[in-house]
């Protein structure tokens, strides 16, 4: 039987090169996106046709009112998504527990269907202010998740894989091409538009351009 | 000021204990409850009534559509809640990674009030068959908890306390009468109906009932 891989899938472009990444390792890909109060929520959209152009066994989107905990620019209205900076605190867009919340919901999926690999497409490069982004956070949960679960007990090893985590953008596109990722349905902005269209001047946005040119791949986003 | 406290509350005699606990050691209580598919909704009724009866700093319910991922007898409408049988296997009722959900939406919580201290009720003795009621996977939540968060990279330190880990029901409930618990007012059934009422004959039901019988008190719920 195929080995079943639960995939954290925001329809961004880092997430997308995750999924690409399992399946070409033989995994079902199981991917699973969140609605979680966030306002950039047509990458739901991106997310959903991605599962289905990607032919992926299963898509759930679990939602989440992470928003009615507020404290982040992702989620609470009152805040501003800001434009790039460059300098390495951590931003405003963090949301708290973020990865840890999704990880433990995609934990849950995991033990229900019996998968024992998780895929995250964590990166420690270009977004090294993100604390849940870093490789002893990630080696933490998966220790927390091998306690946490009736099939942990039972004897199942559950892993978690980050195959993103030490690549720069560029190195990440240039896999993904080679994988024949759909980038340009991919949707990374945090201010993306009811259409789907990116802002271009966002963090994400900002290193998402930089990584097309340094590989060399003509950007294929929709700006506004 | 005084120190902030999350607290895990299901309106349930463990929960409702344990917020009595941080209560009585000078925390004020952020208590937060889960809307999570379970078909034993009239918990968070319970849960409402005390925090207002309690006087809670907070009382937040965060909504959450577990039920899509299937996999309990609490939130799968095709699955019936067993009633007691005393053998030792986990029990049909356990959430595949509920409790690491739980926590890790009140990490996000603790870390936009600025709480250091996470409260949970979980219990070691009675429930020996949930894997992430285990002192040894409430510390490796704690481990990753501080390597998961913003505040923890700048320097702030989370405890989660778990008080009731070690405790008989009949020790949990004399604790709380000392503390003035309304258990008149905490809801464990797993069946319980919309009135709020209990079955008397499910896993959580036994335990509670034989706990009141062993402490000496006599038993304030109400069954249908």
């Amino acid at each position: 039987m195929q080995k079943k891989a639960v995939i954290l899938f925001s329809g961004g472009l880092d997430s997308t090169t995750c999924v690409a990444i399992a399946k070409s390792k033989g995994y079902a890909c199981y991917a699973l996106s969140f609605d979680y109060g966030q306002k950039h929520r047509s990458e739901l959209q991106a997310a959903k046709f991605l599962a289905e152009f990607m032919h992926l066994a299963e898509h759930k989107i679990v939602s989440l009112n992470l928003g009615t905990l507020a404290g982040s620019a992702l989620t609470d209205k009152k805040m501003d998504v800001p434009d790039y900076t460059g300098n390495n605190e951590i931003p405003v867009t963090y949301v708290p527990a973020r990865n840890t919340v999704f990880l433990s919901i995609a934990l849950g999926w995991a033990e229900v269907i019996g998968a024992h690999d998780i895929f995250i497409g964590a990166n420690d490069v270009d977004y090294s202010g993100y604390p849940d982004c870093r490789p002893e956070y990630l080696a933490a949960f998966e220790k927390m998740a091998n306690l946490a679960t009736k099939s942990g007990i039972e004897g199942a090893r559950y892993t978690l894989h980050a195959p993103l985590i030490r690549l720069t953008k560029r190195e990440i596109i240039q896999q993904g091409i080679q994988l024949g990722v759909n980038y340009g349905a991919t949707l990374s902005c945090y201010r993306a538009d009811a259409e789907g269209r990116a802002c271009g001047t966002c963090d994400s946005c900002v290193y998402r351009r930089k990584g097309f040119i340094e590989a060399g791949v003509e950007d294929p986003t929709r700006y506004f």
